[in-house]
């Protein structure tokens, strides 16, 4: 029995009315807020387990609370799983898409499958992960690395701000961190993972396409850096013979944005925190603390604009009598997401007469984690303004039909092609 | 009975010794704090007015808590007075000198003068005010003020942190609020004010001079300017598509600081408190709050400075999409030095055969309150890189005693002008 096919419209309103019943289910009245093993993150577990039972899929939790819906090849199949999905956690005084979407996109896009009578060769499974932000604990994306099979095991023993640790929370939430291994999906059976994402930037909109198709997972390096000049009396020390931490400290801002502007693969570098010391406004500033966090979609314009922007912040240290000290390193290598699966995004785009671009995503996903693993891909939804991690995150409910049938689109080729295999 | 002439050494040992005893007289034991009518203010006044008796001087304390130490015009003289001093109050955690120097000196200088058996055709009356620095109540320089009949009866009002108005401290400490107008020094009367101070900026040091005449007492603006631009993901805002509002500012940093090394009359610009909004490592600021500090030795390129860096902040600001706006205006004109006082003081540092720059001062004194009523001069005394208002403040002693022969030789040559007048 085969229904009429709703229009990406209609998958929209679909798709947003369920948006708007899960950012409901939140720890902070009046705002979105759900983190992870909290108790509006198991009440969310009983909503999303709920529409999914409601369409026919089979539910169940893993160690790490992720929910998993499975829906069972047509035919018995080959024993193979498409993976779907994203994650139903939030930032505090979050919107109501970011990972959320993923994961109803993926619900809304079985339903129509099963409303058109479509037949999949494989199983499809959506992971509705619960802690990708790592906001309660500092184990970011912890979900999706136990699914691969890479959970670290010390993240167990962090706390939260209450004294409570990850292995305690979990135990109060019904999971059992000793099968935490159980968890890992056996990557012989995963044909890929397929992530609906908006932006969170201002592309697409930039652009004017409602979708776009990512290329890998920006690599990224934080640091923190410190310029020691000497303090003095605003008054009384002339220019000529200042060390002014803070007009260094703005020479290197111009430069690295200068050096952001000039990078390639999507290159940005941004000075986001800054301490000026002593921070009178009578005082000529000694000293100055500031991030830097440079991105790109590939290592090498990432590691080349890194050395550029140390070259020129010693430069410019040393003409100005400061001593420069660069400290606290983070670098996570960027994250290719798969060809093949990219091309299955770009194809469906393309066949819903939109055009299709490629970009690198500048934030991390659970994708990131996935592709350690599985061949991965992320299609993006258009972003208003930009804006995420804010009660204003907002894309076009007609963006997120085009997205869920997108994602339709992309499943039927992967059943041609694994009917081809 | 007149004695050998000490040395500019030995009066320079003199000096120190005194100041190395006034500075052990503090309301917080281990550091140099001594604030208007605190306990340590009075006990401070004990001390010096002892000295001044030792001395010969006759002292008394004025409606406003200032310690007046008064030697009489040899021989009757025609009534008229010359005024020397500084204050006895400090910052929290001060060095030994600033203000104290003023005061030590003259007392040297005094006695110096009566080893000599010179003899002095008017009277010589020191000022140890009590309130300079504005710290326990915001009224800086209101103790000269008083002695120049400018006294601003609001000030009474204000309160210290433990909620006592300057009236009721006034009247704790055994000064009657009702006469501060009696504190008024009769400015016909007055032949000048002479302070000698330590500069508290680093350019006799630089020029490799013990003694510095100052020309003016710099004219200063304070303001506060915000930039707005819109935050971001560090990560996924493209630079062409940021409206970064710090690095806006680093920009505008960058013309104050060149506007200022352009500005003639020893210009300075300073922007010395930054705020960067949200302030996290991993956002583009959506807004930054700084503060700056224009001052010059004159008020014109005091003005044009201000006038050139809003037309550059403006400028900047519209290019980078940002708005600027400019908050809490505070302006204080330049106050000239008298020109024959600072003849003086320049002859009787050519006369130790040292050379004599002049320099304008950046920082707020006695002398700026003084000179609304009296003909003032400065001399100011070398400080060791520059550093003032901080334990490290200090003077090579050598510096300090040829201040004291500069001022007694500056005394002696108004003696003669008032003996031809």
């Amino acid at each position: 029995m085969t229904e009429t096919a709703r229009t990406p419209a209609e998958l929209g309103a679909l798709t947003q009315s369920l948006l708007d019943d899960l950012a409901l289910v939140t720890d902070e009245p009046g705002r979105v807020t759900r983190t992870y093993l909290s108790p509006a993150h198991a009440r969310s577990i009983d909503l999303v387990g709920g529409w999914m039972r409601a369409r026919g899929l089979t539910t169940g939790l893993d160690a790490v609370a992720t929910l998993r819906g499975r829906r069972d090849a047509d035919g018995g199949g080959a024993g193979r799983i498409v993976l779907l999905g994203s994650h139903i956690d939030t930032v505090v005084d979050a919107g109501k898409l970011d990972g959320c979407l993923g994961v109803v996109a993926s619900i809304v896009a079985l339903e129509e499958i099963a409303r058109r009578g479509v037949r999949l060769p494989f199983a499809v499974e959506i992971l509705a992960f619960g802690d990708e932000e790592g906001v309660r604990f500092p184990s970011p994306l912890s979900s999706s690395s136990a699914a691969t099979g890479t959970y670290r095991r010390e993240w167990l023993d962090v706390r939260d701000r209450d004294g409570i640790s990850l292995a305690e929370a979990l135990r109060a939430f019904g999971c059992d961190p000793a099968r935490i291994g159980e968890a890992a999906i056996d990557p012989a059976r995963v044909i890929g993972f397929l992530e609906v994402h908006i932006e969170q930037g201002p592309r697409l909109e930039d652009w004017g396409l409602p979708l776009g198709v990512v290329t890998s997972i920006a690599g990224q390096t934080r640091m923190g850096f410190t310029l020691e000049g000497m303090a003095g009396h605003a008054g009384t020390v002339p220019m000529g013979l200042r060390r002014d931490a803070f007009t260094g400290l703005a020479e290197i801002a111009l430069a690295v944005e200068r050096i952001g502007r000039e990078g390639t693969s999507d290159l940005v570098a941004t000075i986001g925190r800054v301490a000026v010391l002593p921070g009178a406004g009578n005082t000529v500033p000694g000293r100055v603390e500031a991030s830097l966090d440079v991105r790109a979609g590939a290592d090498a314009p990432r590691l080349v604009a890194l050395d550029r922007i140390r070259h020129q912040a010693e430069r410019i240290a040393k003409k100005r009598g400061l001593t420069v000290a660069f400290e606290r390193h983070v670098d996570v290598p960027t994250v290719a997401m798969d060809d093949g699966l990219q091309d299955a995004f770009a194809r469906a785009v393309l066949s819903l007469g939109l055009d299709t671009r490629r970009l690198p995503s500048g934030a991390g996903h659970d994708a990131m984690a996935m592709a350690r693993r599985f061949p991965a891909a992320m299609l993006f939804v258009r972003s208003k303004d930009g804006i995420s991690h804010n009660p204003r995150e907002w894309s076009d409910p007609l963006d997120l039909g085009l997205a869920v049938e997108a994602l339709i689109r992309t499943l039927l080729q992967l059943a041609e092609q694994e009917r081809a295999r």
